[in-house]
């Protein structure tokens, strides 16, 4: 059986991105569910599997034509775009932002060529990117620009060992205040949204269960003892949706519905605001929180962890974020469907 | 070796309280830990041992001094005030609301003339109250009223099996709508709550560690990119507090300190709103999500989820919040020192 191939481009090199990717591809997971491409610089690469002490032989590689995927061999797309006599671990480096941004872009030209079935990202420095007068703040605007899509849209999915289901949330709002988050929670913008979300899931191959809107308020306001959204826009939002066919349920307290969702009740939740939806999958499993891009032509999954500048180049990181994130790209990946 | 005596009001008799009582009473952890006073009525703790099939014989007695605490022996404060005629499960009666009211009231009275070192509650339904003019809406009101408290501060401890330790939370804002509740985030409130849920953790032995304070906006609000909260209110309010000498941190991003305080790198957490806190815990654990009211003369515990009158009668309810809620209540019986 063919396993799908994942590029992985190695992240901001100063940062743990190299060492969690060499520790990734000899774990039994990865190994059983995907073939990896890894694009980044060789000497970076190298220096990864010293530290680690990892049993892995680098092939340089153009792309999957030449690649050799026995295992024990890290096939490398080799970019050498690191000067070694200046690299440090943990520092803001202009020269590493620019060479992560290069990691994601031939990533990308990978999986829009039909070279890789999915991108798995590792962590990159925003400031790094800003010294390289890189002109995006973080991937999800890069992929954004790099694919054509307006509007990339962010799932989460935990993967807790033992758990019934994995429990994935999709984000009505992000970057915003709460304050000004407040002024978003409108029955057309949740109406937009949850469509979005479930047409991103049957791109997934996820058709069945029901999506849980979460609610804003404590016990989603109490009939308006806490709050009145709940009850003029958000349940208004959900019946429209019923009404078109969409299932969907809600709105759902939010001390409640995750739980819930990660017991199998719902197959997904979709959370107002970014800490509504980020404290339940990182206090639920903050290693195992993997952040898949929806809505772009190409499949992509994500550590939701950073650089970690303060421990890289130390092999005192875990690659359990990692692992998952090629795990879920290659689960994936046989469903995704390209956006129209 | 004297286990801690816990007085055990059964709930509203109607909901699901007698059944997790009876469950309780027999699991090896409860019968390890405390010797439990049964507040409630013969009849309907006679009903609750017949259809759960747990082996109880009830001895009736009137107070720690009579009681008989060998194994197997449910020991009754029988207020015998529920006529069975026209008692039904599920649904909302005077009768109950009465009764329930009763068992509390009873409770309390045990504990605060030491006779019993802690009370553990069970689920009261809010109607049934209203219907029986209990003039509160909720056990905090009624133990507030009944011991003569005026702010009861409620904390949150959850115990996963195998955690580092229990994850512990407070709450600054809790029955507010999201937008009143973006008012109160003021420094001197921050502070003057902050050294309230470190008196409180005094008072239960817990005298070392950090507290966290929790951030607003996504990311702490970025140096105010996402909201200026932190800037302006909280981050001086945690200056304030070291400057007084107390171990407090923050503000720390609500997506990553829950996590960090489960892992035990925090004693303990004041989250600034309602669903902060209770995403968090019952994400996390929402069986052994236990409320542990502070701020009082007396100890309490209580389980967090309610009367579930949809499966009330059944024996479907599961006992694992209200083994949870004996063990906190013993746990911190013997450091519980009385508020002046």
């Amino acid at each position: 059986m063919n396993k799908p191939i994942v590029a992985v481009p190695i992240g901001d090199p100063a940062g743990v991105g190299p060492e969690i990717v060499v520790k990734a591809l000899v774990d039994d997971t990865v190994k059983g569910c995907a073939d990896c491409l890894i694009v980044g610089d060789r000497k970076i690469i190298e220096k990864a599997i010293a530290l680690t002490g990892v049993r892995l032989t680098v092939h340089v590689c153009q792309d999957s034509g030449d690649a050799d995927f026995r295992e024990g061999v890290l096939n490398l797309i080799d970019l050498d775009n690191i000067d070694m006599t200046s690299f440090e671990y943990g520092k803001v480096q202009a020269m590493c932002g620019r060479a992560a941004y290069g990691y994601i872009e031939r990533s990308v030209r990978l999986a829009m060529d039909g070279k890789a079935a999915a991108v798995a990202t590792t962590p990159i420095n925003k400031e790094a990117l800003h010294a390289a007068n890189v002109p995006f703040i973080g991937h999800t605007e890069i992929f954004g620009a790099l694919t054509g899509t307006k509007d990339p849209l962010t799932m989460f999915e935990t993967n807790t060992p033992g758990g019934v289901s994995g429990l994935r949330v999709f984000f009505l709002t992000r970057h915003l205040s709460l304050l000004q988050m407040l002024g978003q929670i409108r029955r057309d913008k949740i109406v937009a949204c949850a469509r979005e979300c479930l047409a991103a899931l049957e791109r997934l191959g996820v058709t069945g269960g029901t999506m849980a809107v979460a609610g804003l308020n404590p016990h989603c306001g109490e009939h308006g003892l806490f709050g009145w959204e709940e009850v003029n826009e958000i349940a208004p939002a959900v019946e429209q949706l019923r009404a078109e066919g969409y299932n969907v349920a809600g709105p759902i307290g939010a001390d409640s519905v995750f739980h819930q969702a990660a017991q199998g009740r719902y197959s997904s939740v979709l959370s107002l605001y970014h800490d509504q939806g980020h404290i339940a999958t990182k206090t639920l499993d903050f290693e195992r929180t993997i952040s898949i891009t929806n809505g772009m032509p190409i499949l992509r999954t994500s550590v939701d962890h950073g650089t970690a500048f303060d421990i890289a180049g130390k092999n005192r990181v875990s690659e359990v974020s990692m692992v998952e994130a090629v795990r879920l790209a290659a689960k994936y990946a046989p469903y995704f469907t390209r956006k129209q």
